[in-house]
């Protein structure tokens, strides 16, 4: 535990909880708590299902029973890791206000989550391409979706004489890539909590598009 | 070859010799080469040195001879990479021009960086918690001087009255965490070459910093 493992729930299985609250059963959760630490510490490649289900305190034969791979583990994190990005990015989106409001929102909140959820986040990110092909462009497709919200909001705040941007693809690029790179660096340890850094973000993102955060 | 392989050179050969102009003889630079090769593609906890190797058209005994061990070989790779990014960003710094004009050409290379080299800027950022204890400390220092070198030029942009910010810490992140994740999602095969999005990007900093990039 020497650097930037998650510290942001106190026990694997709250940690779980917290991440996947819909997953059922409980041993589920405690498997994919398991492999994301896994994952986290020593990468997908390097991790065998013995090293889950040791992590997780169960036999081998436990770990099949609710998942058919390791694979299968990894989708299970990344796919429920980007439909609760994408429920925050289209709960930001379809809400309440003017363009300058709801970005400032999904900035926020986007950044937030990537704090919060840090471990989640790296494994999400970064072992994406580790999917078996039919897994990853399932994931694509839901980073599509993220991704083509994003730009619209920047297209409303254009028409709407509040944004003021030379180029939506890169902008909207820009704005979800500053809160990714958030996963890379935050640790828990940090004097900004996830809600403060949201703060300062939309602020910058705000700025970014041209607006007035104030 | 599925995804998000460098083609950044044509050959690895090549590839090496771009990349590690100043690493003798040239045995020691395909072997970073095929190094970079493997730990982008499957990780560096899962890459043996046999791996290494055999990408290289090698024994496992030519690598001990230059390397004496996998991680001397990810730390050199590590370190001439954030060695390569602090005289980026030093040359930006303390070259000529007001704190915009620097700050501009910071945010351009720093990105251009990012995108003609996202499989080494991969590895660099991802992999630097599996280098040792005292490796891992040299190139924190590293990166503690590109990041003090930023701060200082938001600093001198606040002090200058062109540059308004809120957190000089937060927006010094910023600046570095656009271009750093650029690694992340940037592939050869994209339209927007590594020098236009450079050149996208340093607009977008300078108006997050509020400055006018025009």
């Amino acid at each position: 535990m020497r650097r930037s493992e998650g510290r942001s729930a106190s026990t694997p299985a709250a940690l779980a909880d917290e991440l996947w609250p819909d997953v059922q059963p409980e041993t589920a959760r405690r498997l994919m708590a398991a492999g994301l630490e896994c994952f986290a510490r020593q990468g997908y490649h390097a991790t065998t299902t013995r090293d889950i289900s040791a992590a997780a305190g169960m036999s081998s034969a436990a770990l099949y029973v609710h998942f058919p791979s390791k694979a299968a583990l990894l989708f299970e994190i990344v796919r429920s890791g980007h439909e609760q990005i994408l429920a925050v990015v289209d709960r930001a989106v379809t809400g309440a206000g003017d363009p300058v409001v709801r970005m400032g929102r999904l900035a926020r909140e986007f950044t937030e989550w990537h704090a919060r959820r840090h471990a989640v986040a790296r494994v999400v990110a970064y072992e994406l391409k580790s999917l078996p092909e039919d897994d990853y462009r399932t994931v694509v497709d839901l980073r599509r979706r993220i991704e083509h919200l994003t730009r619209g909001l920047v297209r409303e705040g254009i028409e709407a004489g509040v944004f003021e941007v030379r180029d939506v693809q890169a902008a909207g690029r820009a704005v979800l890539s500053l809160g990714i790179d958030v996963a890379r660096w935050y640790e828990d340890r940090m004097r900004t909590s996830p809600r403060a850094l949201g703060q300062q973000y939309a602020d910058l993102v705000l700025r970014m598009l041209g607006a007035d955060p104030a």
